[in-house]
């Protein structure tokens, strides 16, 4: 049973001791977010041995000093007082520190990783609930409670449903001053190191919180994936939506990848195939990650729950040109256009002129200028069925009749229930930017950005929790597996053993043993001298064809023999009599355990041209059967299969295979990555070729 | 010869006509740019039959009705007046003609069409030369001059060494309104829908205009490559940027490609390699395409030229998080991080303390406060030999330190010889920002903005011309082909003859025949019997495997015979007798002939998932071998080929066949498209498997 701290008496304490209160510096700015842009009425104690007096109130030379409990201690001091000003903030029955100072693990000096060691041993050693370290701190936006060193936390108190949790301190100021472009926040918390609560603490803080109604994600790892997708679990089951940003890579992730199914995953792919799965938009960029959160909130007018009615766009404005251009930046995420619906248009022309063509972009031109033409329009439009989102483009100013513009879509926006974009293309401010802005329009800024908020925005479908409890699991379970790679054979065998359907092959001396060996495997068969010395066989007459006879075994045998007595002046050498799997297309399935997000399976287009091509479906495991078709579906080697009409038998056998490797990954944790590659499809059925499993034990798992 | 008209007299006329002047809407907007916010000396006629005054000025009922010549005629009617008014302003010898009413051919109804081709014959009885129709207008920033329906020119009147030529209207405002954030212009063209002068003419005046430094274009056609190639040539011998964004698809080009190679080419790849051949920037948003310039020209410091010293960049700020949030987006762009020189961390450790990590993204934290240190690391950093650009992070407002930072910045940049981008990641604006702007630093917005930016700029070699001139072309030449397709047998005969190695193949009834044609075509040959009926030959026993022997030769001929009798219950067919191409890699080579671009080579990873690995290196014919060569290099396919050991013999066949069909293409306009798919890349050799032509004669293709 996954737990979470109760954070609700951080984010409104009973009593705050700053321990670093000082009147310059980063001092100054947290004690005068606390005592000056707060508003609190419980004890503040300030701790600091340096002066009797801060901003005219009398301090503490130290924690001990204070009489009676602590509750929430803010520790604002060098590196190297934090063990000790923690001790004593325990010691005084602190429940909730924040440690503001940096310099611990990530900066990987000496000193620095020693303390970091020591403040682990403190915080484990007692009860007190610690933010950071490294963390600027957290706060409040509605009441407001700046527990924070940021300076401009008094200028960015725009109250509002979306609650922030970033692991920078700087990204935690950036975003909040998305409140000058209209977006309202309910709290922060910017998680520093997460040396003990960690970013699904926060979120399941905001998934009880009443007044966040979504959640914006910026982070840079994720300590515990269980209890992360558990929180996420909760999110989306309170109907609350959230939106992540996953900035660098951690450690572990930049491990170099040892299979080509890791090299083309990818260092992303893990995350977003968790994301998706536990409904996660994920998105690119800071400011997309505001406009999602804000979009999806604004759209449902304060209701729950919001899925787009279609996945397809509309673009309305009165240049031609621009929109053509936020049309380009669309189609190249991906996100196509509405064909609107024939009454939509039969509306439009009743007020429209009889020439102006009707099309998506919808180029309003001159007309645009007649009174209502723009704000009818879009309604009319906003309504269409077919339309997922309106985009209304602002490309310039045109005297009085940009007001009217963005009236118009204020007024459509606050009726839709469609998303109402606001495009402001170009750097000319003015009243009617300042309008949309004030009605919570959020304008963007640029046909990229516009593009790429949409396609996050439409792709997130929010759909109910997909089911990853029940894996297809009928075979007889393997024991573990033991440390090191396992190569071709042996590992055949293992799938062998699991149900996979693998080529069957057979190492023979004789002619005698190889007529047995194809006998045995069937025919056709393919001869292979295993001449060490003969790096590529080809060329070589190392290699037989197609052997589809007795007769033609004879043959080949001798033919393999006088090449093998040519090229090495050696007689007769081991012959491996494999079955000839004559393919239409290869596939590849991978298994890689990923140090944040545990197994994924992936699959995709094979062969050995896997990582030009980089085709990978990537999914979490344990996965459903259904899950591993769909995740199928999106792939290229989907579209192949089709076009090689592989469809039936073929790419049934692809995906038994799919299934058998994903309830080998679930019940192997220990194997780190598993190429099945080629899994060669033929007309009649799927055979995996070749196979390398890579097992290594985690020094943490212990599964 | 190539002539361009030469448009100085428009952008400084003797007189103004303007046709259609009036009190209110467009007409009023016109009217007053040019009798208000114009500083214009000479003659102004305002000519409408509705009011005997504008403005308080008499105006002219018509055109024949003002006194003498008229130089530059604005006309500003209903699409249906148009064709006469243009007639009368050249029965009054106007040497110019902005037509600013939309609706001809671009509407795509009946009297927009009639229209559309009555303007042409107009144009073309005439000496009068042309902007538009569908063009707002065109100005000078300089002067001022606004001969332009655009209500904000006065607002947008910032000098600068931008010259832009935009064909939408809209987006030409939406450009110029970077003025507020600094960029500044010299003067603008909207080029509308092009009947007469075109884009080509537009850049060659920028080429000319001596107050031009670099040209923003922003355009949707381009109506004749080779004048906008040669105007591109002119502009990088003056040593002016070019940065374009292509906005829309020409109705050419969406013409579905029929071929493989026009798939894996796609709509933009003709554009981006006739733009790179020609040192021309692409850009994907009207953002960049403006900062590109603008960044190009401020790092010259009035000087001209400029080549990024190294490809990396740089990143400097006092957040980490938010310098790794740029970093992500740099490596999604393709732009890598330079290591710093331990002589810029020596000199840095000198002012900032022992633990701070001097990594590339710089994370100066804390010790940003000290007075100078932001500075002089910039400064340092800016210095750094392997650095190329500068990105300076600003991700919140840290009270007074802000505008030292800024402060900082600017006295960077002022003296470096690397760009030095401010990336301003927030919403908040405030006298920081405004220094920055004011000081022409041009603030980026967004991670994602900075990395396309620096993208585009990094990559911009503007090195010398590439020879176009000699393509290789050693062979006899092939006479015209005929309309049509040319399918394997003859298109493989076609590039034989032009001296490309293709496989060779031989169709024999007798088993005296095929061991003539085996010996004809060398062993190792395969048998394929030819039988209609079977749709996939494989599994049917018709495809021999590699037939290395004579004897082989006869057991395949019988294996053959014997399948094929079992398969149709009919004695003897014809067998294909071919040589065997046992290939490590599989390439190909393509030709599309773009409406807009002309004949165009292409060449990438071939086989059957071409579309799927989509790997295309492009380039614009003819083409020497050393530009062929480079293309080839850039490609998956070169990476591929030093993976498999490829890169002696089997490389430089592939090269010899890639030169030759460019000399193909080069000599033959009429082909269309031309697949040669595999080329079959043998431990030793490079040989066409499969080819296609396709041959279709353009409607206005002279050659």
């Amino acid at each position: 049973m996954i737990e979470f701290a109760d954070l609700r008496e951080l984010i409104a304490p009973r009593s705050i001791t700053l321990i670093g209160a000082g009147e310059t510096g980063l001092g100054a700015w947290l004690t005068r977010n606390v005592l000056e842009h707060s508003t609190f009425a419980g004890p503040i104690h300030l701790v600091t041995d340096r002066r009797p007096e801060v901003f005219g109130r009398p301090t503490f030379p130290s924690v001990a000093d204070i009489d009676g409990e602590i509750d929430v201690a803010l520790i604002l001091l060098p590196r190297g007082l934090v063990p000790q000003a923690l001790r004593d903030a325990q010691a005084k029955g602190a429940r909730f520190a924040v440690i503001m100072a940096g310099g611990f693990g990530e900066f990987g000096d000496e000193e620095g990783i020693a303390l970091d060691r020591e403040l682990r041993e403190v915080i484990a050693a007692g009860s007190t609930r610690v933010v950071g370290p490294n963390s600027p701190g957290v706060g409040s936006i509605l009441a407001p409670l700046g527990l924070t060193i940021q300076p401009g936390f008094k200028d960015e108190l725009s109250p509002g449903p979306i609650g922030l949790i970033a692991q920078s301190g700087g990204v935690t100021r950036a975003v909040l001053q998305d409140s000058h472009r209209g977006v309202g926040f309910s709290a922060f918390f910017a998680t520093g190191n997460q040396m003990d609560l960690d970013v699904a603490d926060y979120l399941n803080y905001f998934v009880q919180d009443a007044a966040t109604k979504g959640v914006a994600l910026a982070i840079e790892s994720v300590p515990s994936s269980d209890r992360f997708v558990e929180a996420a679990e909760r999110a989306r089951a309170a109907g609350k939506p959230v939106v992540m940003l996953k900035t660098g890579t951690s450690e572990a992730g930049r491990k170099a990848a040892s299979s080509h199914t890791g090299a083309v995953v990818g260092e992303q792919g893990a995350m977003r195939a968790v994301a998706a799965q536990h409904g996660i938009s994920v998105v690119d960029d800071l400011i997309h990650l505001v406009n999602v959160v804000h979009y999806r909130l604004a759209v449902t007018h304060g209701n729950q729950g919001w899925t787009p009615r279609s996945r397809e766009v509309a673009i309305v404005g009165m240049s031609g040109g621009s929109g053509v251009l936020v049309a380009d930046a669309l189609a190249t995420n991906g996100v196509g256009l509405a064909e609107l619906d024939p009454s939509t248009k039969d509306r439009m022309r009743l007020f429209l002129p009889p020439t102006l063509p009707l099309s998506n972009p919808l180029d309003l031109a001159d007309a645009s200028f007649r009174e209502n033409a723009f704000e009818d329009s879009l309604r009319l439009v906003a309504q269409d069925p077919g339309v997922g989102a309106l985009l209304v483009i602002f490309n310039a100013w045109y005297e009085n009749n940009s007001m009217r513009y963005a009236k118009a879509a204020i007024a459509v926006a606050a009726e839709a229930d469609v998303p109402v974009i606001p495009v402001w293309m170009s750097a000319r401010g003015g009243p009617e930017l300042d309008v949309l802005v004030q009605a919570g329009l959020l304008p963007v800024r640029s046909a990229t950005e516009a593009a790429a908020t949409v396609q996050s925005l439409m792709a997130d479908a929010a759909g109910p929790p997909t089911a990853t409890t029940s894996p297809v699991n009928e075979m007889i379970s393997t024991p573990r597996l033991p440390d090191g790679t396992i190569l071709e054979d042996r590992a055949k065998q293992l799938l062998d053993a699991r149900g996979v359907r693998v080529s069957r092959e057979l190492v023979v001396d004789t002619l005698e043993a190889a007529k047995a060996a194809a006998d045995a495997i069937g025919y056709p068969v393919i001869l292979k001298g295993l001449d060490d010395s003969a790096t590529h066989r080809a060329g070589t007459g190392l290699v037989s064809g197609a052997v589809r006879t007795a007769k033609q075994l004879v043959d080949a045998w001798n033919g393999i023999a006088d090449a093998f007595r040519t090229h090495t002046g050696r007689d007769g050498c081991p012959v491996l009599v494999a079955e000839f799997v004559e393919g239409e297309l290869e596939a590849y399935i991978g298994l890689k355990r990923d140090p944040e997000w545990g197994m994924i399976l992936s699959l995709g287009l094979g062969g050995r041209w896997i990582e030009e091509i980089a085709d990978a479906a990537v999914l979490p495991l344990p996965a459903t059967a259904e899950a591993i078709e769909n995740a199928l579906t999106a792939s290229k080697l989907a579209r192949a299969i089709e076009r090689s009409q592989l469809h039936g038998a073929p790419r049934a056998g692809l995906l038994d295979i799919a299934v058998r490797i994903a309830a080998l990954g679930a019940e192997h944790p220990e194997i780190s990555e598993l190429d099945v590659n080629p899994v060669i499809l033929t007309r009649v059925a799927a055979v995996a070729v070749d196979a390398l499993i890579t097992v290594e034990r985690c020094g943490t798992d212990s599964g």
